[in-house]
């Protein structure tokens, strides 16, 4: 009746490595990706991980070692994935506010392709490549103006926001690239959101993507790939049903048959968010005359998503025996009224219990703060009987380390 | 036409320390200070600065060289302090979540008082102090459920939140506190909210509070101190009215008046949010068909005020010669909607132009994360025509400390 992450129990790693702590199932991560891989068999795409999602050394090495390719959108996360031992030639580097120098460290280290956002973009890029003798392959990143259907936060495909160019600017977008002398046009990209459990709108958005493509082939533009981006996305609820890959994959699939198009995907969230857990100690039991508080060693600091996203998370107890089930607000120990995992749910907790934050894998340790001075938490990576640290974790001394040489004698 | 922090313009400041940055000045951290002296001075109050607004050492140092005590949330926060050179005998240790560790931690550093949030916690703090040989001096933390108005995340004196024991079951707490052998009744707290704008809450709480000191004291239960905790709010917008601590400070003074009990204020963001700002440089301005982003080298990591809690924060171009004010949203490089410092927002701004963040001293740096794998800022204190570093930025080997060793060869 005791959880475990493949076969060790919860309570052992805790013990182990301490609470919180985030433990992650290599085994789902590598299912989550041959997910991917045959689901879209016919089309082999180049499944680039998006590292936002969980940018831990360990996790960005155990995809580069399934043969991932890897979707970035910091200086910092290229050089995450060249020390995971990533190829550069497999990497994709996204966002809207690309700098100089990010730019010149991409182009260094001779990475796949530039998904540029803008036109801004596009003379600094052609600009900083033509400084350094180089020339800058890009994609541009197109907003085929499909509702994603999902929390505005992680919305990205509409026109009214700061992602992109709007498909009706697309056509010029490529024609001022192609008059660039330090850029080759190598693809087209979009990204319409997150967490998407309806997939339709991922196809709609690769008719439009396609027929953007055709229009771009009469001038004379021709590429090499299209990238859909990522988006699919998970269950959070024990009741979800997990969206099926297969029919947007044979969607797909269908679009590109006869066509000369290398095919990218970019899944983040649902390559990790389902195989990673939070494991939390109750620190009190507070019964209220309202409400029931059960508050735990882990935090927003640690997971911001319930806070910031309104997002559901399913916890219970490691134990499965145990009884008396309530309903209680599960929180953490930071001075707001912000700060919780869950509200209202149905809880068994003990003082000294392990809770099971499930379906932490994505956009959980890689948001994580220091806030109200709390250490981040270890990260473990579990195959079989084998337990990893990961992520050693933070001391006090870590957290002032900037800080202390700083003070005035 | 250019600003600048006390004496210093900001462009040198970025300069010299790169963007984004974090700017303070130290004459606006003492005037704030002085400013709860001066308007208490009637009653000659413990001021305790709450660390978790802004948790830089050298605040913190500033703080105590102007005499102040603080309030801390972590034993991560009590030993910042005391790294910092304040006296364990002014801090108070509040928070809802104190785990055994931290007890222990604060009772062989001998501070001043633990705010007690709950029964378990009592429970739990008399038998580490047991164990310890150690009486710990407690206030209990009552919840006068009087609605501060503000934001439900930062609102925290109502029955249903997880803080504090409910008035109704204050006497019992009280009694079962003094039936405990390793405590010593000290005092009693209390802290409604943050970031109010009318103060009538708080002297409502005073009274409601002074009350419940008075049925004690029938019982023969008699306090040293009372703990109105913080809650003051600061302006975020140009023509909000600041808050004025004078009628406040009055009406405690009066229903103090007479009574043999010290006073404890709890101050946070009136001490350090107005002091600073997040200057930050402008990566791209896009020109949209339906809006225009200007997207900025600070995000959500650096300040996730805005999207955490829909805050204000007002922004303008540090050179206030600029024409050609557009609206635009003023947002970061993270790959989410949800990153944006500012929405709809007239502003003058071009490529390479530095905007300032007013009012970026509180629940800014300190709530800062790493997400997207960006650097967090470094921050600076600027007194008159002197600059000093107080936190260095963080660099891509700092981030990945903690995982590299953990790689498999």
């Amino acid at each position: 009746m005791i959880q475990t992450c493949e076969q060790i129990p919860y309570p052992q790693l805790a013990e182990q490595f301490g609470t919180p702590l985030y433990v992650y199932s290599q085994d789902a991560l590598t299912q989550a990706y041959r997910a991917y891989e045959t689901a879209f068999s016919g089309s082999q795409p180049l499944i680039c991980y998006a590292v936002k999602a969980n940018s831990n050394l360990s996790i960005i090495q155990h995809f580069a070692q399934l043969g991932s390719g890897f979707d970035t959108v910091s200086g910092g996360e290229i050089a995450r994935v060249l020390a995971a031992g990533g190829s550069a030639d497999k990497i994709i580097f996204s966002g809207v506010g690309k700098t100089v120098a990010e730019m010149q460290f991409a182009l260094q280290n001779n990475i796949k392709c530039f998904n540029v956002e803008s036109l801004p973009e596009l003379d600094r890029l052609n600009e900083v490549a033509g400084k350094m003798g180089k020339i800058a392959p890009i994609s541009l990143r197109i907003n085929p103006d499909v509702d994603a259907k999902t929390h505005p936060y992680i919305s990205t495909g509409l026109k009214a926001n700061k992602f992109g160019i709007a498909m009706s600017d697309a056509e010029r977008a490529y024609q001022h690239a192609a008059s660039l002398p330090h850029l080759q046009i190598v693809g087209i990209d979009c990204h319409i959101g997150s967490q998407l459990l309806d997939l339709s709108p991922l196809s709609a958005a690769c008719e439009r993507i396609l027929h953007l493509i055709d229009k771009l082939a009469a001038q004379g533009i021709e590429l090499q790939h299209i990238d859909l981006g990522g988006g699919v996305g998970i269950n959070y609820r024990p009741n979800d049903n997990p969206p099926d890959l297969q029919p947007y994959a044979d969607k797909v699939a269908q679009l590109l048959a006869g066509r000369d198009l290398a095919l990218i995907l970019e899944p983040g969230r649902s390559l990790v968010g389902n195989a990673g857990s939070l494991i939390t100690r109750v620190e009190y039991v507070k019964q209220g005359e309202e409400k029931n508080f059960v508050i735990v060693d882990a935090a927003m600091n640690d997971l911001i998503r319930p806070a910031l996203y309104q997002a559901y998370h399913h916890i219970d107890n490691v134990d499965g025996s145990r009884q008396n089930r309530m309903v209680a607000d599960i929180v953490g120990a930071i001075c707001e009224t912000g700060d919780f995992l869950a509200q209202e749910r149905e809880i068994a907790a003990q003082q000294g219990d392990l809770l099971r934050v499930h379906s932490a894998g994505a956009y959980a340790a890689s948001m994580a703060s220091n806030y109200n001075t709390r250490n981040r938490a270890a990260e473990v990576l579990v195959s079989g009987s084998q337990a990893r640290l990961i992520r050693q974790r933070e001391t006090f001394d870590d957290l002032i380390a900037h800080e202390k040489a700083c003070l005035v004698e």
